[in-house]
């Protein structure tokens, strides 16, 4: 049997993270070797997380296990795992990060947002941002990774080509959100009767996304989620206006001609299209110099785990559709 | 403008109690006059009680306002409130208690099931089981009233006359709740993604309102519930073998003739039939010895709340329909 | 007992007709007189109408009985139904049209946008637009109302206030509607399996509730309809530019001071608080220039069938309120 | 690159054939030559079934590709292929017929259930009963598998054992549906509307698949199904007596051990364990004479599709779990 890459998911309980440990577990090049989790250390992880392929005992992220890995998945909570990234770093563990602690170039920003004080400013400025079609390369040979969030990428996809091009302004974005997008919630906020038959928006002009998208792109962006009664699943309508429509719709139908996971599409997307699935799919209308773009992934796939596996294969040479999933069932 | 009874409702920030006070707050011969809630003392009721049409404050339930009551509705946990209906008898106070503290005929039965001393034997022997249909003479003049459960009704109203008439034997009963039959909660079990998408059996042999079916019918019952990925409803699914399904039949037409809130319907009925109403809906199909009874209602109104008003409705000579609805909306 | 005005509901069978039939059975001050359905002809009303407190068999629109009521309301689709309004107008019949044939005061907008020539002009001008909080004298002397839709109504309400005060520019409505919204289908679009854990847009830049909406504001607007994967209620997130955010907020909350339907709050609604009731509830954000209004109600209620009954309450000098729900439940 | 089998699915835009046809395109040891759809004749067929990984346009049954496949999976309604699948089998190609037609040892009772003339009694008598744990040798060698369908393998896993070493009698099956365990519909009784929120059983003492199970088990069984509100998997309640609950209990436990599809689990499974898997998942409980299982599968999977696939796994000496998905999302 070939060698694999030994890989350790941190905080292997949430929503993203049990997603990365399933599909490592059916991964073709990697070996699973650590799954911690605070919470249910000492159980068996297949107890909790549903279907894992694996016999692993969640342990705590400071076992030594861990330290041996070619890879570290860390999906810790935003600021939780911000020094715990860079002790494995210093170990010379490769670090793919779900959370948002990496992926600010200016950690003023990141500071002011999420209302603490950096612990490894120095590994902010080397971290690559892991949005796998326009950072391949950096991708490569990275240390670490800050993947991407579900909100962001949605909107990241389809505007970079656009901003890049300096065709758009006055970029509004309403994204509506399955409820794993939440992560795992023991709160009456996230019960099933709260949600079901309900639709909610939050977060209006405080969100904290709006700043990582602004700054990705260049542009200030007006961000407003909301909350969908699914599990799985972003949509995002995004609103702009254009100074070329002719060349705002060329540039987003060839910037993602074959590759796997981005896709335009002349029909509509729908969430179904790609439930299940590490596709982002997305679509756009013209109207004189208004343009509207809807765009959608599944925020646990390509908004979080499958993003970061497709990172994994992008940084060790394995095919990049490794182990993802591109068909969306019934 | 003519005299309103003054109504209390203990416990009213739980499901049960919360629409106890919406049906209340709406009543024509009703003022509601405390609402109490441990939890959120001090608050607008409206602000958490979805709707509802009163300025009251959540108050304690030893508050002096609740003593004056005409009548109290308890709905509070089993056994939490078993002490506090009896001094609210003692009082003076007419008590509707929707907790199965009072059902039981056999104290002892309550305290095997329950793991509890019941505080008030005395009171238990003279409670009223607030079966509407079956009691209604006991109700008109009583003074403690055990309203039933929800699983418990949907059963009972079909069974009880098959039962009675000694036609039945081997009853299983196979039981599917939505949601809020289980109260409020903010536990990881009753999450929204926890349940969307799902379905699941609980508590078999051993769940609670099977030895409360069972006394009531005087017939040992196996009863399975299972939970819905629904708000509301129950849908009943109850198997047995009959000395006579001909006169089973006739007995089941025959029943509830009449009545506004118990009907045979010949088609089978549906959850939507009944969603937002305060009926029960029952069909039968026979095959030799063999009969099978989909029984169907809303657990929050006929199973809860909403009989919890009709017994009241009875208690004070008020047109049993008053503020119930009777519509199922689409 | 006290003399009751007869009503009639043409195109029953629709979930907007039989909400209405639904209302009007339980209405104090009505007696409903004749349902009509096409398809369902002969066929007892309440075997259709889940629930209807009604003895009704449906007939046909040319039924005498029709042209003997007081009201008739007018649930049949765009276009079907413009002719029978003025029939039933000519024969002195008081009409509330739910459909949008007599909504517009610019006839030639409705024929370009329908793509039909209005067949009575001369009554679409008389017409009174049933938006009831702006409109109530001239209701209460109306022989047709047009009663507004439901993402419409969902965008007037807090729009309103703020075009007539010149408060406001580029203004986007991006708004989520339950599937019933869409009346009754037997269509693989709206099939259980294709809705649910599901959610899209739909006709962008050319859905026929942009030029209503236009034209009653006075101001051009970009109108984004999606499909929820609920049964009922409207969300619409409006994002615009203001001169005067102050003005703009005070505005909003003094609008509709003392109305029992339509209400500012300042915590966000959500579409849980206003289903199974005939509110419209909004609140406001303001960021600088820019100003974000999110806005629910029910589309079955004060989006069709209650709004359509809140006319009629004024029309005939009843509490505004009579039979119509404030209460929403769990 | 090796050598693929070659494989055609007749009816593949129904919910379990382009199931199989997802499956197939994404199989590492089949090569998809053929999908036929009457209705979609000519059809790119990704652009109908979604996510497909595949550039074939629809064909008809009657294409000559066809009839050069290694192996056929039929998906048409029952009755519709039984010709079809006979024509295949004498051109020599092997033959999965995932409807009933072929599932019966006794053609009279399967011409009694679906009142038509099995056009092909010769081969009915040599089709292997495709439940893969029960029949492997068998189907290595069959030229015609007929698949059992979702219900029956729901009940036949745990109860063939228990049937096999007559341990059971009186045998009632009280089984729910997710909603495409109906098949692709454009009807309004699969409507969003009409389905969401709500739950209903059906075919009380009719059911086709009673007949099935039966046979298949040499006992009667009283068999009552019922329809959840949600896309995917079954949930069969199972109550019978024993005269041994202790062999029952060790037969369950013992007979699937090492089986990687079908497995006992001492807690009570949930459809959320299953949903999206190939697994068929059970468990037990006793008292005294009485016996209750609960058993989940996914119904286009372990039900349907997955099973076919599986079929074809053993047929061809691929591995057993080639293909399958064995892991469940959240």
């Amino acid at each position: 049997m070939k060698n694999k890459i030994r890989a350790a998911v941190i905080g292997a309980n949430g929503y993203a993270g049990a997603e990365t440990a399933r599909l490592l577990s059916a991964h073709p090049e990697t070996e699973l070797i650590a799954l911690t989790s605070r919470a249910n250390r000492g159980a068996r992880a297949c107890n909790i997380i549903k279907g894992l392929d694996s016999e692993l005992v969640f342990t705590d992220a400071d076992d030594d296990t861990v330290k041996s890995a070619d890879v570290a998945f860390v999906a810790l909570p935003q600021t939780a795992g911000a020094a715990l990234v860079g002790e494995l770093i210093d170990r010379g563990v490769r670090v793919i990060d779900l959370s948002a602690d990496y992926r600010f170039c200016d950690t003023a920003t990141y500071e002011r947002v999420y209302g603490v004080t950096h612990p490894r400013p120095d590994l902010a400025a080397k971290a690559v941002y892991g949005l796998c079609e326009h950072n391949r390369d950096k991708i490569k040979s990275a240390r670490l990774i800050a993947n991407p969030g579900c909100y962001v990428t949605s909107a990241l996809l389809p505007l970079l080509p656009l901003a890049r091009a300096k065709l758009i302004s006055d970029v509004i974005i309403d994204a509506k959100s399955g409820v794993s997008g939440a992560g795992r919630k023991s709160d009456e906020g996230y019960a099933f009767c709260t949600l079901d038959e309900n639709f909610k928006a939050y977060g209006i002009f405080t969100h904290r996304h709006a700043p990582e998208i602004s700054e990705k792109l260049g542009l200030p962006v007006l961000f407003t989620p909301h909350l969908l009664p699914i599990k799985r699943g972003i949509l995002s309508t995004v609103y702009f206006k254009t100074n070329d429509a002719k060349k705002a719709q060329s540039a987003l139908e060839e910037a993602y001609v074959g590759q796997p996971f981005a896709t335009y599409s002349e029909t509509l997307p729908q969430i179904s299209d790609v439930a299940h699935t590490n596709r982002c799919i997305f679509s756009a209308r013209f109207d004189g110099e208004r343009g509207i773009i809807v765009s959608v992934l599944d925020n646990l796939l390509k908004g979080a785990a499958g993003q970061a596996v497709q990172n994994m294969n992008i940084m060790f040479g394995f095919d990049e559709t490794a182990g993802l999933p591109r068909v969306s069932p019934v």
